[in-house]
């Protein structure tokens, strides 16, 4: 992957007016906000293989689980294109290029699901020769890219009723960087914000990554959305002194039972949300669900480099030689959520009836709330 | 307040053999390692009058409550000292000197006890000249500081038998550095790690100012006590893994109830620890007690300045123009508090009674466990 631009970014294709697109598909190659430099730095990366695709996702230029699914599908693209030029066989060579891909992250299930939707092309149209393969690859990543952004602001629209007016408190980044376009649990506050609702997000910092302090407060100024950065552990003192009538985060992968695999710090707000009486709300595509799976605990948790814990934005704040665990996620059980929102509605609990529902596309419409 | 030195300080007074001092008095000076730099750079300064101190305090150059009471006592001395060469009075002026130092910090506790305890000399010895009130005040803060490390050493001795062997978590930073020496909290902690207990250190770096990251690490790996440092947001997910056998935290202030005034981030830890059935451990001397106050919501609660929060040891983090706020401690209710160790034994709930002996000095001996 190479570095593609440096500067403010106004009028890139990335932010038009404003607006920010996590990723653009531009004349066969994929260009990337690069996440890591933001908000000090406005940066795109261009990758032109799989492997820069791979790598842009494992080293979080592009984070935030819908993203990551949209780049990997344009990862299969460009994997395709190789093959063919290559003359190695694009059916042959493709599962390879989708194990290097899903291998980035390991807890994000709309990878697999993206990766896997594009190996579906495959068996769809077992007729087609390569060079036709990648002209339907390219289009099913572009319906992938699309269908995010179209999924995302169906589940602000169902989220935005149950906001209440008032301080909403979420994690990690959720928003247009985290998606293709308008966001998850950021895309619930957008939708509440345009209709008119008074809210004030208070976004923790989110430690290591820093994606709230650098990436959420980010795009809400821009928006024009009140918003008050906290560290992380300033969340319990927020609902003490009753600042916050929600709290709304996004999700990596749900299990059939409802339990959400989530950023590193999402249990501890649920547990201090349940005791402040204060509603939990999971905002995510159906994509994130996983059905295969009965409980949080049995997804694995991605470990991260120590360098994220003991360095802030390459600055070592610890001393050397200190251990230090850095699990990029973990497990909130599904009794702390009080309801998880999907673009085809919200669902309560008991959270299996209505997850396993979604799973099935033809039961969808009974979900809607 | 002048730098003094830069480098390892292997053989300064500060750190014989190991051992940390986080304040010396000498040659008629307060020496005071800058835990701002730490364990980047090991720096001392050196305060030669009431301002410096108070400027030391305010900037965190020195923290931790005991601390801050012993420099405040010193602070004290120099003030004195001034007003001695300058010939204007130290009995008429040192009330000033007083609210100077007390105005530096508005909540920690200490800091206006040992100030208070000072004033208490000039009523003591009506009979004293000036030359010699400023040597009986220099021989008072001797005796604050020395008392504080005997002091430390009781809370050790009392707070090791509660410990579990394996996993502790703590927050902040409350070992030689946050005392004159030895500790509190952490001071259990190695109270019960030299007695042999099989302990385990989860230290959450503690943002904003990351005492825990930069200091606790850095006393413990000196001490070789196991260490493992987590982001603030990671405490949740090593209780839900069963990694944690007791939680401890110091305190800045302890009111009559049993509520503790402790770092941002303390309360949450609290509830956490409760969730998961975790013991919640307070170690604190009997001058952190404040029975003048009924409840914990009664102590003001320093806002401090928000650049802590948009920037990391100087590096910015967030975007310009976002909203912060910074309060450096929350309020942790009593009934989340298993137990206050403090220097004449072990209080447990319910407070109020346990407290209000303590805070006679003729009934201590009840106290203790």
């Amino acid at each position: 992957m190479t570095q593609a631009s440096r500067g403010t970014g106004s009028g890139d294709e990335h932010h038009p007016a404003g607006r920010v697109r996590s990723l653009v598909w531009r004349d066969g190659a994929l260009h990337l906000i690069d996440q890591r430099h933001l908000p000090l730095a406005f940066e795109t990366v261009v990758c032109r293989t799989a492997h820069e695709v791979a790598e842009a996702i494992r080293t979080m230029v592009v984070r935030g689980a819908p993203a990551i699914g949209a780049s990997a599908a344009y990862g299969m693209v460009l994997g395709a294109r190789e093959l063919l030029e290559r003359g190695s066989g694009v059916r042959a060579g493709l599962l390879e290029v989708a194990d290097l891909l899903k291998a980035a992250r390991p807890t994000a299930v709309n990878l697999f699901w993206a990766v896997d939707r594009m190996l579906g092309v495959l068996e769809h149209w077992p007729q087609l020769s390569d060079a036709e393969l990648v002209d339907q690859l390219e289009a099913e990543a572009g319906a992938i890219a699309e269908e995010d952004a179209r999924t995302c602001r169906a589940i602000g629209g169902h989220g935005a009723e149950l906001l209440e007016p008032g301080g909403v408190l979420t994690h990690c980044n959720t928003g247009a960087l985290a998606t293709v376009d308008y966001g998850t649990a950021l895309g619930v506050i957008r939708a509440a914000h345009s209709a008119g609702k008074q809210v004030q997000v208070y976004a923790c910092e989110t430690r290591p990554f820093l994606q709230g302090a650098r990436l959420t407060t980010w795009e809400l100024l821009q928006e024009g959305i009140p918003v008050t950065l906290i560290t992380d552990n300033m969340a319990a003192y927020v609902m003490a002194r009753g600042l916050v009538k929600s709290v709304i985060v996004g999700a990596d992968r749900i299990t059939a039972n409802g339990d959400v695999v989530n950023k590193i710090g999402t249990y501890g707000l649920a547990v201090l949300a349940k005791e402040h009486g204060i509603p939990f709300y999971v905002a995510a595509p159906v994509s994130t669900l996983d059905g295969s799976l009965r409980h949080g605990w049995q997804v694995p948790i991605e470990e991260r480099n120590p360098q994220e814990v003991t360095h802030v934005l390459g600055q070592r704040i610890a001393p050397e030689g200190v251990s230090v665990i850095n699990p990029a996620f973990d497990v909130t059980p599904n009794r702390y959520v009080t309801a998880i929102i999907t673009e085809y509605g919200v669902v309560r609990p008991p959270f299996e009836e209505g997850l396993a529902r979604l799973l099935q596309p033809e039961k969808r419409g009974a979900t809607s709330a």
